[in-house]
């Protein structure tokens, strides 16, 4: 029987149904051993910027990938809620006024204009904190080799060589923008920014479903191929998306790369040649998977998904 | 042969210096297996908020502690350069004008200063970070379950129930102060706050160094409760400063927690108090680790250096 669309979406809306439980529960007010007190303005800080919404779409790969492997889904579920705190943890902070100073994200205040500054870096320095708690507990997994894995992957993944070091990247070719460069970065630059800023912890979600079910080197070598190439496809969606499309849409300001001075790949390499590059990033995800048989059907619509997506 | 102070305070010394090299090293430009790149002007900002001096308590506890259970030294180093890049991290964002905005920290301007807020908060996002990739990497340490507990212990110290959390509590007193409230807090809620902002990475860090040691729960006990009442002591040894120092020996702003109608201890007590209450908790320290005989005599002289700090 040939794999329903319909089938899919209904998937992902139940995966995003749990993980926003599964969040709701791990960031309840109740101390775990080890904890002084969980204080209640912060808790709510850190429920506000993580809970409500976003695709989940780091979860639903972890999630995958993992069942794909046969990984036990409620282990998948915990490395799907640190990876998912990790990345509304770096919302919250490049939302911040010295960062991109953003006002809405997914259509509410961003939790700066809710809470204030002060508050929206602690809340965010606690929920990457509170990753690295998640995936490290022994409720996570009983083998602690690979917590300790988790671990490495997602702070590689997402420190000073990756996800922060993209955002470091990017906040200094707007400092040359800003002091009348035309072009900030060149195209490898750009590449190079977007690999860290956003393609690597994307990877990383597709390789820690392998890493969770303890799956062989070659399924996890293969779930980080088909990562790497979706996460590359999500930011040139990105950028095409930052170029056609209409704001209400959106639910954020749309444009508003180019206003400032922001390099993308549409411009280096024009819109037609762009969404030819996301295509065959795509075609390459799932080639990546396509050793996992029919099973790999559902991450295969995930990468379409992905290269698709109008918000 | 009796323990001689000036020993004590040479040994200190040699551990700061090695902790300085080591932290160096950690902080090179040199990519790690799964890191892009290490952008330039992150690293030097990262280096800047760690390297060039600070006391290294909590490295000295952890080093001291290690040694004291027949720990690896070399692991020891590796575990100690991690708790003190998380200590940095903290100063750097609680200095942040968004935070408690301080301009000069050891005596040179802080962070934000130097460079700005955002890269400020990257700085201390890929500080934290990096501490836990640290931790879970096989370099320091052959065993995962040890790894995978030293990055439990750290991130539930330093997180939502521990030091951000503390930080958090912080915040919101200043909110009250500022609202019109004579004591933002009361005598325990004081406590509570200053055990979970300090008390908590400091007892950290001496568990530690039980833990990498892989010493027996009763050896990690007694350390975590040493660690506890030393870093008591240094909260109230540092209360008790701010109202006694003179500005040019401490090289920050004095009297501020005051102006400020920050809580302390020496305020709920009285000075005379205070001092008792800091000398009884350095007793308990030394107490806590007297079943390990002479040779716990180093970490017993840090609870009196602890106490009677100058700066």
């Amino acid at each position: 029987m040939p794999f329903q669309d319909t089938d899919f979406k209904a998937r992902l809306a139940r995966h995003a149904e749990e993980v926003e439980a599964a969040l709701a529960s791990l960031l309840d007010g109740q101390t775990r051993p080890g904890e002084y007190a969980r204080p209640e303005r912060l808790m709510a800080a850190m429920r506000y910027a993580v809970l409500g919404g976003g695709k989940r779409l780091r979860p639903a790969l972890v999630i995958e990938s993992a069942a794909l492997c046969g990984g036990d889904p409620r282990s998948a579920m915990r490395v799907a809620c640190a990876v998912e705190m990790l990345h509304c943890y770096s919302l919250a902070h490049d939302d911040l006024p010295a960062m991109d100073n953003d006002d809405l994200r997914r259509g509410r205040p961003t939790l700066h204009r809710v809470y204030d500054d002060g508050m929206a870096i602690l809340a965010g320095d606690a929920l990457l904190t509170y990753a690295f708690d998640v995936l490290a507990d022994e409720a996570t997994h009983i083998d602690p080799r690979l917590r300790a894995d988790l671990v490495l992957g997602l702070a590689r993944s997402s420190g000073l060589g990756g996800m922060a070091g993209g955002q470091a990247l990017d906040l200094e070719a707007e400092g040359r923008y800003d002091a009348g460069a035309r072009q900030a970065l060149n195209a490898s630059e750009t590449r190079l920014l977007q690999s860290m800023k956003t393609g690597a912890l994307i990877a990383f979600s597709a390789e820690a479903g392998a890493i969770v079910a303890d799956a062989s080197v070659a399924e996890r070598k293969a779930l980080r191929a088909y990562g790497e190439a979706i996460g590359a496809a999500f930011q040139i969606a990105d950028d095409i998306l930052d170029v056609e499309a209409d704001a209400a849409t959106l639910g954020k300001a749309t444009g508003k790369d180019q206003a400032r001075g922001k390099s993308t790949l549409v411009e280096w390499l024009g819109l037609e040649a762009a969404k030819a590059e996301r295509d065959r990033l795509v075609q390459d995800a799932k080639t990546a998977v396509a050793s996992f048989g029919p099973r790999a059907q559902l991450l295969q619509s995930v990468a379409d998904f992905v290269a698709a997506r109008q918000s």
